[in-house]
């Protein structure tokens, strides 16, 4: 194993923050890369909890500024996984310090955040400072083999895309009004939360952008208790004879339909109100030449349906991507034995180091953030004008002097 | 069993008229009914070829002129299963004439032609005579059940429905030109072939109507050779050195979103370019209480989402709808048993009976066809409109003097 | 359609002979036959119920003894739909009349009955006249395509087979004492009535034989209240306060292991105790070079493993067995228009009429069903002696005088 | 977290090493323990091979003799991860010495080893010493949960438990002579490596023992290349144009069925061969009452039949057990997001130091599985005697002087 190390400093330890903590730990263990991973701080604002949370997590240390991280020389990369609103802030400072950045999706809560953003990755990577963003299912070794069946022309000419991303963890009424549903923290509900990660994978398999859309979306409950406490996706309301209350101001769910830059048509649902649907993100891509499937909740599968053999033995195959001669998996288990959600993050992480390490741009860029950002910011202006079309245009960046 | 008869005459003996006619032969076999079907007479404009059906399909006669069928004494019921552009011609003569009409889906061609079709219904109601449309779906034991299930407050307040209709027969770019690809024929191609399915089974289980919708269509194949000869959803181009072709005037696919009357959004996917998927209609409706989810390539099934039992054995139950207490099913086979497609035709035809019996309107009616046409222009408007919202009113009806 | 008849005349009315009826209304309406079936009469020992049941079913008489059907000069061949206990007698004199025979599962209660109509069968080929077993299950399309796969070397050398029948019908101890749980009627329980479909199948899909076994049975419930009335697979106790009860003389579930004769292992399991089971006949075949699977409950489906295609994109292919290019569906609906339990009663008289029309002997022959009750044979004298292995011949057939 | 340490050592760095090494060094960072593991020393006989594992895998030093570790006063538990051959004599010395102990599975490779095991193991105990076995899946949420439903009455009276754990990683006859198919190393093949697992599991989720068996082995291929170099289920053959080759000495496959301790029948089959079954374990139980199907390759979900719902929504379930009110789940990430087969290692050690933190026995027990190995070696004296049954009675367990 390497002795060189890269040294990192993270800001949040929530959800994401335990998730990407996981990663770092790990990823030095399973895979044999030129560096290796130094967890030095983690940043949060409350002295004890962020105390906690590292001795728990694994840091060496913890401090209550992520300015602080910015400012030490012991620290060469500065993990963003903090709500949206801070992204913007943490990331530009981090980078125009010459720290490599990795920040969670949604890049940013608002697009002109994520041009500011956009604009120092490409001033900074004229240093060689790297940017990348968290769109961990990317990495799902099944997402990373689907690629590169599309890459290698066994779909054909994409005709068709549908891509939903379900789940029910606010069906309740009384469930409460946490960061997620708040537009000032989160920016945008299920559509920026979850629709983010569809929009993403979608373009990414297909290698194709979403050219323009036409959008709806909703919010069935729009007055929810104020919450006792809460962390990662559950929470409880407070225990007050009639708690207080306040208004939801986020979508709930949204739906779009779109049209891809090589011809082909895409549907996109996303909802926190699909009850029985957990982790629900489910993506069907039809060639002309085949078709695939992909569900997180069957993450370790894909179906693959290949038009190229003979009629009568064509199907739907359950491929368990879970052998050695699939991405990523070769340092893992023998055949068969399947990996969960937090591997896709050391996947990243495994991907990042590389790229640091030989000096090549990490992806997804800001860049390519952004342009998702584009997408979600046109489905709600479609949304708010009557569904009308609103096409779709490709970032262009200037490197921010 | 019944002695006294209900006399029937169809028109069309291509698929629908063979699937009609195996259910009209096996209806009174399997169910105990106050009327037993005769089968009369068929008709077609080919002399020999309708003649070969007749003995094939299991009618007494045959003749060349639908006209016939409704000048005769002896036939109760014209069973109307010729393409679109002919169902309102003869499904309004048959109705002036006295006969009880089922007329296939779509009701039209166009929305002119459905009201007056809708129009002659409501005046021939007056009269006793009966009118009923062929969206056999509803029929399926697991779509009845699913609609017992909602109808019951099972699933709680609609929240969301998520319907495709996905085919592949015509993905072959060299699949040849035939009737259901040409707009005067088939009046609309995916959209209303297997759209029109889709929206009449998810208002039929929701008991919700679409209110409004925003839509998009494609051809992806703009020209085709001209067939040789075709049946079903099978044919083959013709042998010419260059064949001929032709322009393709329907859509290949549409895709819509959509408000339902009790709040929930939906969306809608109808495609002839879905590799892979041979028949697959897939509904999926989420409520408040529960989920449901109906595939038609394993139409013995339903899964259920029970939000209501106890959380840690909360799941997708695979119902097999086969059993003596599900919708249909005490008249075939042992537990288990599984049906198939045409035992849809079947059982439509044993409500039609019952409901001629006792003298009751049976559903679908002429009006509800109606608006399902509304929405499906609905969605061509808007697709042809830049895909702006499109409002969907309810039709009012006036009978025809 | 030919206009040369194929008069049959059929023996029982319940829940085969039902069965056989829809096949025998139908053969010739889906399938284009050198002979037209004429279902002549009926026989049955309660004059009005058989009556009525040949009204319903569709036969033009009905009869009170079934020798009746046998002596009669319009009869050509003789369905036998009784219980087991009296195929023996209704088939040989059948034979010996020169009636063509098609005799339901299992071919007779006892061995020695079986090798006497094998016997039987045997001398009547000489003259011309045919005999076959309903062994329905092997006309399934996708088992008649697994069938092909492995004919063709697909599956490579078979190295396993698991084959399971699981039923729950009778798990309730009230469920009463219907004929099929009495020895003296059904000959044996679970093991003959459903364990007889997997060892055929099985042997049918891999083209090999049982050489040995070693067994296991089990009567859960021994006691159980006389019913009122039953059919099918349905019944309910009588409901006096205090029911008679009787003993259940038959085995609710039998479990064995066994070699093939190619050198593979297999393993069976009948029972009607596997709650949640309806109809639960599994088969999984895995050779050399593939795998497959059936599963009766999903029966348009057939699962197949290609070891041969790159690593990678292996997978159990779901292969919709629905197609024009897949065994018998030339014949019936459009793509993925899938078909039910009672198709395979028409395809199983589809070859019947054609093996008689051409003079050829119908597969499977009594010889082989005597096979089967040889192996279920071998499984009783295991499972009554410590399990020890039984070796099974194949039986030798010498035709009667 | 805890400051009070559980100091452990290691044996062996191969797949078990790694998979254990994962889980040492993460579950107190997602678990809250009263103890701390800390890996202090790794044991395996290359110096500089045992050295790169423990800086790969994270354990603060290597040594070459695994009697190091007892000898230390700096260990407090060691860690068997060897092949079967040398469980023996490193669990007995470790024991001895006073030392906690985490034994791989199969206990040992003789009932005779396993018995001396497990009389230390209960002479050890006096001292409070504990002593666990790697069953590692009875710590998969879904397996643990399903044991709970058994547990609590949910699935009535056990009538059928059906198993089998299916691999195809041998099917190559080129495949190497690895050592898990040397009698002399692995003791068994597949009935011994994972045949365990289905005895344990089953077992462990019925609560009941098995009681007799009857059995069949078998070995397709005799004679293989010896191996050029292996880890893990994967290895290549020499390369010399003739490869000196070896004979198998262990089974390719083996099964049986067998009676339960509660009046059920149970089948078990181990094997290799089965293509396209990477990792197969599956595993049905059938009750009185309902019914739960469990497979390996989709860890995260569990098929739960419930006969006691009203009949018409009775289905099996798919139980996503991935949620907070699933066994520990709590821990780990939000609804819906799964976990990998690695996890089980690291609940099995939350396990085990909570036992050892409040004095309590960890189970399984060496004494539970030691009755695992005499189902096994009931298996092979069965098969070795044509099959005959064989009966199993509960271990009793004298403690060693």
């Amino acid at each position: 194993m390497s002795t060189q190390e890269l040294r990192v400093g993270m800001v949040g330890y929530a959800f994401m923050g335990a998730a990407h903590s996981q990663a770092w730990r790990t990823v030095n263990r399973v895979f044999d890369l030129p560096l290796r991973a130094r967890m030095v701080a983690i940043a949060g604002r409350d002295t004890s909890k962020v105390a906690a949370a590292a001795t728990r997590l694994g840091w060496d240390e913890s401090v209550t500024d992520w300015r602080e991280l910015i400012a030490r020389d012991d620290i060469d990369l500065v993990d963003v996984c903090t709500p949206g609103d801070s992204h913007c802030e943490i990331a530009v400072a981090a980078l125009r310090a010459g720290k490599h950045v990795l920040c969670e999706k949604p890049l940013a809560n608002s697009v002109e955040e994520a041009r500011t953003m956009t604009a120092t990755a490409a001033r900074a990577r004229i240093d060689g400072v790297r940017a990348m963003v968290g769109f961990n299912y990317r990495r799902v070794p099944a997402v990373a083999y689907l690629r590169e069946l599309v890459a290698n022309g066994r779909l054909g000419a994409i005709r068709h895309v549908r891509a939903v991303y379900l789940q029910d963890w606010i069906t309740d009424p009384q469930f409460p009004l946490v960061w997620r549903l708040q537009r000032d923290k989160a920016g945008s509900g299920a559509l920026g939360d979850i629709g983010a990660h569809i929009v993403d994978l979608t373009q990414y398999v297909t290698g194709e952008l979403i050219t323009g859309v036409s959008g709806l979306t909703e919010t069935f409950i729009r007055e929810r208790p104020l919450p006792a406490e809460a962390s990662g996706l559950s929470a409880s309301a407070g225990n007050g004879a009639t708690p207080a209350t306040g208004p939801v101001t986020v979508d709930d769910a949204a739906l779009f339909i779109a049209r891809l830059s090589g011809g082909g048509l895409a549907s996109y649902e996303a909802t926190r109100f699909a009850t029985g649907r957990k982790n629900g993100l489910r993506v069907e891509v039809n060639g002309s030449l085949g078709s695939a499937v992909f569900d997180l909740e069957r993450l370790n599968e894909l179906e693959f349906y290949d038009a190229t053999v003979p009629g009568p033995q064509q199907g739907f195959s359950r491929i368990l991507v879970t052998e050695g001669d699939h991405p990523y998996l070769s340092a893992w288990w023998p055949p068969g034995h399947i990996i969960g959600y937090e591997h896709s993050f050391t996947h990243q992480i495994r991907d990042l180091i590389e790229a640091v390490a030989v000096g090549a741009d990490p992806s997804p860029s800001f860049e390519e953030a952004l342009q998702v950002q584009l997408v979600l910011d046109a489905v709600e202006r479609s949304a708010g004008a009557g569904s009308g079309w609103v096409p779709v245009a490709a970032p262009t960046v200037q490197a921010l002097a």
